[in-house]
């Protein structure tokens, strides 16, 4: 190892900055309840105030992989597409079949502008035959849509709704949610959801989640409902150890989960990030970037999209802008997201590489601010998912 | 006053909630400069960190009243629009008359959407007769521009190109300004531009801001100078005693400023909050929402926007949801900022109501989260702008 690349020294830690609170900066419905139980840092998300952490990310780690969590992640807002076109307009902006989704099926898919550039990764879910739900990642997808529809020869109308996210999630959430909804929620497969209430207060529950882990996400349909929601759910989770957790880089990363924003934008298409399974290319009907993506797929993605092992001290500050990767001296792409892996007892990164160097087993140069760090490319995900 | 009016507690302090830091929430040019400037609170702005205090959003005030303030206004994106069509595409999607704007000209302007919902209000500079940057206010207008170009008629490109503003707020800015930029700062008129550089790094240089004071922007067109330029500024103003400063909460509602998403969303119309100054209804050109906006000035508007002196402690935290207003126990709209003036020595603060309740010296009750409070209409701005 030459020199330069020993020089492991610490990633910057930046000190805490408060997040100024107003009405432009969204509170969830469960936001309150979050104060309650200490969270203890945040993010902004679709405009609204994001948990991320309560006692750290470390133990939010451990508390999700071993027991039940509860997330506020409001911030996932909707759009609600509906409308004579609903089905048509829907089928035209996200890159899956469409046509093919039953009701009471969720899928994730891409949203791609015209030159196959992704702007949101949503899941999709169908509430009826002309009744959509785009649960959104981190940009104004409201506003895409909006956009395309605006002139167009689609009669839609599309909102954003009163529903607001809650997550569910690690080995024992189906413990939570038997006492509050029954034993329905053990047959529900990964991806389906149906729409019920508690008490009366109108939900959508589904086997979805961003953690890598068994779990629900449940949709609140009456925002001011949301502090009850939540008092509810601990009170069915206490038996069971819940705590109050949020979206976690660690498992997330580890189960090879891609966060808009972050590990992927507009300058990036879906082919050369590997999520080819979520665009359907072969179908009959057109979505916008089909026909970029086509050309994409002819001629092969120029990058690829590949896990990495980093060498030196545990890395515990994700980049806030992406850090460069060589290979012999020659730049090569970025690294987006890093942790260190309790698990694999590794720091693990995610690199967007020239298509080349998007294989296992390279070794390549990542330039963090402080000093460059060897790292061994490896297949994504680190660690399969334990739940599909 | 009625014993409910008087029980006027404090309104809810929050803990400081640190943001997390990552690739998804970008930090601007000016970031780490920033940092070394000690800032003490941020908020998140078009996916981006952007400060909001130093020493205190009160310390700021005076140091912009009084001085010259620097501030990192990174998150203020620009949409460029360029192409054969670029003129005709940006007279669509904004509400003033685009045809009557001189190269070197920039102009606040509103983005609406079909019912006349306001999606943004940036200030609308024209570079070329097809070139124009729209500097966003928070929301993703680059999707809204790029879903209303797709499958129009409209020519254009639409990217969001490496350009950062920095403001130079305060009654000293031209004193700052001179040195590095020669007399010529002395000539600009308000809302007019230039294209220039320094030592060689291009930047445009306006009379334009979102203080109320006397100021500039600074466009930094090369983002890697980000940190260099913010040291030549401060060098440049130290003789003046330049202090790190930001968006300034009090200042700005004393001036009667809006800020989107805090003040306004797309459930309000130009036209009820008072900003139909903006809006060129009798212009020959369409644009996107001229339609509803005439049927609302035909009809009159439902609400009103007014301003409300407000009794009690002084508030120094504005609304996180925006506060009921009721009068003689009716509801009548919402508040959606407060602040303590230091000048006025009063609690002032942003309404929209009905219509009918929008004149001034009415009595309201407004419905913080511990107790009612009682409050006074009057004319927005509170405090005329010293610098037109």
């Amino acid at each position: 190892m030459c020199p330069a690349t020993r020089r492991t020294g610490p990633i910057p830690e930046y000190p805490d900055l408060p997040l100024s609170l107003n009405a432009r900066v969204r509170p969830s419905p469960f936001f309150e309840a979050s104060l309650e139980h200490g969270v203890g840092a945040v993010t902004v998300y679709n405009h609204m105030v994001m948990p991320v952490a309560y006692e750290g990310v470390e133990q939010g780690y451990h508390d999700l992989t071993e027991g039940v969590t509860i997330w506020d992640v409001g911030g996932q807002r909707q759009v609600e597409v509906t409308g004579p076109d609903a089905a048509r307009f829907t089928q035209y902006v996200v890159t899956r079949d469409v046509t093919k989704m039953a009701v009471g099926r969720a899928r994730y898919t891409l949203v791609c502008q015209g030159d196959g550039g992704i702007l949101n990764d949503p899941v999709l879910l169908r509430l009826g035959q002309n009744h959509f739900w785009l649960s959104l990642a981190d940009s104004d997808i409201l506003l895409w849509a909006k956009g395309v529809a605006h002139d167009s020869v689609f009669d839609v109308s599309i909102a954003e709704p009163d529903v607001s996210p809650v997550q569910i999630q690690g080995p024992r959430s189906a413990d939570l949610m038997r006492p509050l909804f029954g034993s329905f929620v053990d047959e529900l497969k990964f991806y389906q959801f149906i729409e019920t209430d508690l008490e009366g207060v109108p939900l959508v529950v589904s086997r979805t989640g961003w953690s890598g882990e068994f779990g629900y996400e449940i949709f609140l349909r009456e925002g001011s409902r949301g502090r009850w929601l939540w008092e509810r759910l601990f009170e069915a989770g206490e038996p069971f150890g819940v705590k109050a957790g949020a979206p976690n880089n660690i498992r997330r990363m580890e189960a090879g989960l891609l966060s808009y924003g972050t590990d992927m934008d507009s300058s990036m298409n879906p082919l050369e990030l590997g999520l080819e399974k979520f665009v359907d290319l072969d179908g009959d009907d057109d979505f916008i970037g089909k026909t970029a993506l086509i050309d994409v797929a002819r001629s092969g993605p120029a990058r690829g999209r590949i896990g990495l092992f980093v060498g030196g001290d545990p890395i515990r500050q994700s980049p806030i802008r992406w850090w460069p990767v060589t290979i012999a001296g020659e730049e090569t792409g970025v690294v987006t997201s890093t942790t260190w892996s309790p698990r694999l007892e590794k720091n693990i990164a995610y690199a967007v590489v020239s298509a080349d160097h998007a294989v296992p087993d390279l070794t390549l140069t990542i330039h963090t601010p402080d000093a460059p760090r060897q790292a061994i490319t490896t297949p994504i995900p680190f660690v399969d998912p334990r739940y599909r």
